[in-house]
């Protein structure tokens, strides 16, 4: 008797859980896992994207949930590998509603991490390949549509004679990456943005800006880009990418419609949603109100006195034009982030004066190195060879617990700061102040923490460190005067330009301005996991606050992130409101109650 | 010992076959095929696309050809199948310029049929997957150029202060796979096309119009459909997706632009080709000139005696609205292909009275029944689950040689005649007269030899079976009267209507109209093999005359065909125009003589 192959372990612990979990031995089921443990569940057990994080957890969870969920059919997913003492494998199960799909890991025949997620509801499966539309309809029928004539209708009385069931608030490539999946399920959906067509909010954008996330992290579901797409794509290409792919994908998009008010009928269960469609008032009733809206399209208007009477030109870092049209002008860039960077860069390429203002530590991480050591694995050329498909790439991230996520990174950025020593070296003797996150984690955990707080090196540290963008590190600004900007260590710099690369802030703040304070302040903060670092406040959340999943407003969603989050999560939050249209039970287990305001 | 594997048996067929070349030993090579045997040889030993029909043949163009392609490298890729006394092997190989692909088969150890194609030239490599653009440019420019900045200014210049190398008269499907290839290929390229935008020339057809192809056979290249694209799908919405292609691709297209003349230098090699955009001149000098103006877009404009005088509307085919004005009105189509049957199908829907004249026997082939009997195995899902992607469908596609593809396709008609056998009887007894093709061959083989005399069934054949739409055949038009139409038999109908779906003629009219009658001459008909059937008269051509290979006009190239052969045939007309942009001798081996005029 040899050695059980990793498909055999993994094969046998599986049957041995469906079979106690098959008749609610949640005790022997619970004492599959190891004394550290995770259970990461997409909607599959929970009805929300839930983390559990110890033994007592799972009992709780599996106490809670078990007996209406009645999963079955557990089936390991191709062979199981090993390494490092931790069996993994790919596997798919059943629910009473639901197929999924999940990520097991184990130690010492003990599950470590366990990862449930939803692919499809029985009964409403997304019509594809064998099941796809016949498109022409055979035989005759008299009086027949055709597409054109069934599309334009529709258009016609979606959101006039008709009402969508879901309606959603932005149209970035979250709103149009949901909007996808929504339609695929026959969820009768309105897209409205405020910008005239899809990919504006890119195109609208600072010239130079290109993707800092490489093309294999940055698909969107359901068609990839062609193998030829660029690694970081520039914005006026992602602007023309998503513009086409909403066409393709037949989203009923409104161009150039601003929401002006939102209430909700708790009695009706649904919302009442002003908005104005070129100019013109429409009234939308939808069950579902999804605020897509963009992590990073609140600015944060930093206010300093004497800005009234600055008799230059000033704008927030989303405002930005691009470079070109202040050559041999004084610029002044506030902030030390991505678009700052971005910005500094750009002005000194078109021949301005520039000079950052670093008001606190910045992380800095090379692009290259980034993609190296953090993205490679999952996201690059190679791991496409390696077989490791776009949908396996998400699935394994999805299924690293946040509680130990920073366990993983603290030695890769580690190796990176050996990598690139040179250029830190640099930087601080330039005087720019550096961080690698409070416990150097690094770059995505401070994305997930904060979404803030760091540089995706493309160029522009290089310009820092040779001192070509000048730099004032470890000031704020004390004052605006018409000409010029002085500092808190008093010295002055004269200005003709001030950019206010100061960031954005939390998403609730578009649920405060479009529906209500209270409203805003019910579901509270968005985003951040409660890791009790700079900001992001404790108590420790275990997933990103009010995203993706239900919250304390019922038929309110936020929908968000970089276009990696836009697409896998959006899966979960379609089949939640799916379930939902179809009336099917979606009890939600284990919301948290808010902490923070925003 | 045991019978060597099928992978054994092609491994030391090819690697006996490659020394031989190697060795420059012809007759040992030639003596490797059956006595019965074909080499198909896609631009890799000829610089044409030719089939070899005998050891003869072969022989002859290893002389001509051999020492300088100096092929080698014979590797066969995959693992070899074998069935019916028959072994296939997938197999790679290179050339002194090239990389190649092939398919081989084999009976008793000798070769039966073999396909060599190129897929690369070697050092013009498509950019893609590993070694695609970067697209953000890292590092720090001076005064550097966006994406936009970039594309904005190639549009500005290529055409006006910059030359094409290429110039590809119609916009249609074949002119946007030839012009994304050339594109991948780095070979400055204009498309030109009437209408306003790319797909038009799909919306302007009649309102019913579906492509009557199913999905799997109708990809571009690069960026397959997604797996939700309807099996057939409807006019406006293969408009759609030509048109978002075009732009995703950067293509250089040039809508609202008419090609008012074409003349060729002979001594400078190049073509002044007058057009006008936009009702603006514009002279271009493009080294090489394609017409993809469309098999079916040269209408065959019958003029029967009277019909100047006619009182109702009469139009060709191409020029049908749909039915929807026509209620209740008496309408005579002429013809029995496709378009005729779509559109007296589309007329009765809509309350006309219709009349279809058929002047001659029509194959009609039920839609399903030729998916499952023809297509099925190569274009379908079952297909793609087996493995077939689309590269290796046209592949084996590419592989059978015309000599005796109607001996392959003969069964599946007959095999359709029994299935489909009482809808046959129906429609006989209608009066309808019906064939499967000269030699039972069915439908494929006449599109071959003659692009006509079938109709793919999806509805009508039993609107004409049931009586619903009125049957006048055996008869031609004898005349027209101002408000009927007089047949050859004496009967008269009368009409509001009159539809001539007359079909169209050879694409090297357009030669004649474009450049000169005798340019037209010169190169002779378009399209059909020389197979001695009605309208494609001997002698034997062996390929498609004058399709996507050099034609007696140097500099003047023909590409069209359905959705597949664009797709297929442009990789390897592209990479014939790549070759001569890039001064990579191109000795072409066995041009045919010119048999007809057109």
């Amino acid at each position: 008797m040899g050695e059980p192959t990793p498909t055999q372990q993994a094969t046998s612990w599986l049957s041995a859980f469906g079979d106690a979990l098959a008749r609610g031995d949640i005790a022997a089921a619970v004492a599959m896992f190891d004394t550290e443990c995770y259970w990461r569940d997409l909607v599959t057990f929970t009805w929300n994207i839930k983390t559990c994080e110890s033994r007592e957890d799972i009992y709780a969870m599996l106490q809670a949930t078990l007996a209406k969920v009645k999963p079955a059919n557990w089936q390991v997913e191709g062979e199981a590998t090993s390494g490092n003492g931790v069996t993994e494998a790919w596997f798919t199960f059943e629910t009473a509603v639901a197929r999924g799909r999940g990520l097991l890991r184990l130690r010492e025949n003990k599950c470590w991490t366990l990862l449930t997620s939803m692919t499809e509801l029985k009964g409403f499966e997304e019509k594809k390949g064998a099941t796809r539309p016949m498109g022409a309809e055979h035989g005759v029928i008299r009086e027949r549509k055709s597409w054109l004539e069934r599309k334009q209708q529709e258009e016609a009385e979606l959101g006039y004679s008709r009402q969508p069931y879901c309606l959603i608030i932005g149209g970035g490539q979250g709103g149009i990456a949901l909007g996808a999946r929504l339609k695929r399920l026959q969820v009768p959906t309105i897209i409205i943005e405020k910008n005239a067509k899809p990919g504006d909010s890119w195109r609208k954008r600072y010239k130079s800006l290109c993707l800092h996330d490489p093309v294999w992290y940055d698909h969107l579901p359901y068609l990839p880009f062609p193998d030829n797409w660029p690694v970081f794509s520039p914005k006026d290409k992602i602007g023309d990418w998503l513009e086409m792919y909403t066409k393709i994908m037949e989203l009923n998009y409104w161009g150039s419609t601003v929401c002006k008010s939102a209430s909700y009928d708790e009695v009706k269960g649904e919302w009442t949603v002003e908005v104005e469609r070129d100019g013109k008032p429409v009234t939308l009733h939808p069950r579902q109100l999804v605020l897509a809206t963009g992590m990073s399209a609140m600015p944060n208007l930093v206010q300093y006195p004497g800005a009234a009477d600055f008799k230059g030109e000033q704008h927030h870092s989303s405002k930005h034009p691009g470079g070109d049209q202040y050559r041999g002008k004084k610029c002044i860039v506030i902030g030390s982030n991505n678009s700052a960077h971005d910005i500094c860069a750009d002005l000194w390429e078109h021949g301005a004066d520039v000079t950052m203002v670093q008001r606190s530590s910045t992380h800095i991480a090379r692009s290259d190195t980034l993609m190296d050591l953090a993205l490679g694995g999952l996201y690059s050329e190679q791991a496409v060879k390696n077989g490791i498909t776009t949908d396996k790439a998400d699935l394994i991230f999805a299924s690293v617990p946040y509680k130990i996520m920073h366990t993983f990174h603290i030695p890769v950025y580690q190796e990176m700061a050996k990598r690139d020593a040179d250029l830190y070296a640099r930087l601080e003797k330039a005087g720019f102040m550096l961080d690698f996150g409070e416990d150097g984690s690094g770059l995505f955990m401070k994305y997930l923490r904060r979404g803030s707080g760091y540089y995706i090196d493309v160029g522009a540290s290089d310009l820092i460190a040779d001192g070509k963008i000048k730099l004032k590190s470890g000031v704020t600004v004390e004052r605006i005067k018409p000409n010029s900007v002085v500092f808190s260590d008093g010295s002055e710099l004269p200005a003709d330009l001030i950019v206010y690369a100061t960031g954005y802030s939390s998403m609730n703040g578009w649920a405060a301005q479009l529906i209500s304070k209270e409203t805003a302040d019910k579901v509270g903060k968005c985003w951040g996991l409660g890791s009790s670092t700079t900001k992001d406040p404790g108590p420790w959340e275990g997933e990103l606050r009010n995203m993706w999943k239900p919250t304390q407003q019922p038929g309110l969603w936020f929908h968000g992130g970089n276009l990696h989050q836009s697409r896998h999560y959006s899966q979960f939050l379609s089949l939640q409101l799916k379930a939902r249209m179809e009336n099917i039970p979606t009890p939600v287990y284990g919301m948290n109650p808010v902490h923070h305001l925003g």
